[in-house]
């Protein structure tokens, strides 16, 4: 089967490359929010995360970065909290034959809200 | 704070639909997957998936239907299963200013996969 | 195979009551946090969630209630939130041979924590 | 705020060492189910887990080994998979007081389940 003909043969290479990093960043905050997370284990989750985002079709790397600050603002009695999307700040690049499309995520205060939006397009 | 403009002026109409519909599918797999069913509250899960994920951004509808057929064949001595790509058939429509996009999940057997693609276009 | 005797042998019906309701509510927990709910959504969200863990074994009932004050404080430009421990009080009764367990979680301030604790045990 | 006294008097160590690990267990499962892997990253993945859910109450080790035989019998188009219960063998040690509790879940074909059951306590 030609998969890229049967299947995607209606969206440019720009429009992919959009539809595939937006489909990793929101599977990629559904699959790991409310994971246990504390200052010692941000770097491991965070290579995790990284590693296995970067298995889905088209997406060539994921940078994320956990908000220590926030996560020490959210600490519990336990001393570990449920990773949330206050914490999250995330770039998503995927490439759909010569273009490039990073997807970010990060927390907006004035929406109190972790925003998904196309930071850059390289073509 | 103009968020359309802030945020979203670099991609157009299309591309922007395209991208909170792929946002979506990726969120509703990656968030329900797992989820114990039964035969009998697939209709009350399929029900809830679709409220929850309509209140996401630019999305209009969510069409989901869980596989019985398939639920059944990996029925288990519980009687009910973990939500699996295999039984996941979703439509997501959403819509930015006068475009519409159709998001489709179904899996395809020749790939072993949960495909998501772009269906449809409408201008 | 006598499912029984070879796997729970080992623990008493109480002991199993409070092992199947424990691992219901944990997975509870972390199946539902990050679903995207509103004031005009919790409804069904919480029937769905009810329905859900009451196909797992020895579960009798999953009393849930989604706390609206908090949702509508953690509220976003979007006008929903993502499901949090903060909003979650859940009560979940397994049933063993004799024994009933009834499994909590509520979110306690003091601790900055949803905590789960076994409310009452009636044998 | 004595928690101890306050939310746990009425069950014994062993009881709560039961609890707490079954908690985490369930949690464990309903988290990661969904998650890409493939080969390449398994080792990374079960090291996350593992680290995530020692933060848990009274969670002394993780010992999570992905199979990879399954993972390679589902494997798809794309070369990886989504962890299912199918894959998964843990063991979770809790401690309470004096006591252990090991609670394991393994996939047992002849229910076709990953059951989850109390392996072994030590006092």
């Amino acid at each position: 089967m030609n998969l890229e003909e049967k299947y995607f043969s209606n969206i440019t290479s720009r429009e992919r490359a959009i539809f595939e990093g937006a489909i990793s960043m929101g599977a990629l905050f559904h699959q790991f929010i409310g994971t246990p997370v504390s200052v010692n284990t941000a770097k491991d989750l965070e290579l995790s995360i990284s590693k296995s985002f970067q298995l889905q079709p088209a997406i060539e790397s994921v940078n994320i970065s956990i908000n220590l600050k926030k996560l020490e603002e959210e600490n519990t009695e336990f001393n570990y909290v449920s990773l949330s999307g206050e914490m999250l700040d995330v770039e998503i690049t995927s490439k759909v034959a010569d273009v490039k499309a990073i997807i970010k995520i990060e927390f907006i205060e004035e929406l109190n809200y972790p925003l998904m939006y196309v930071k850059k397009i390289i073509e």
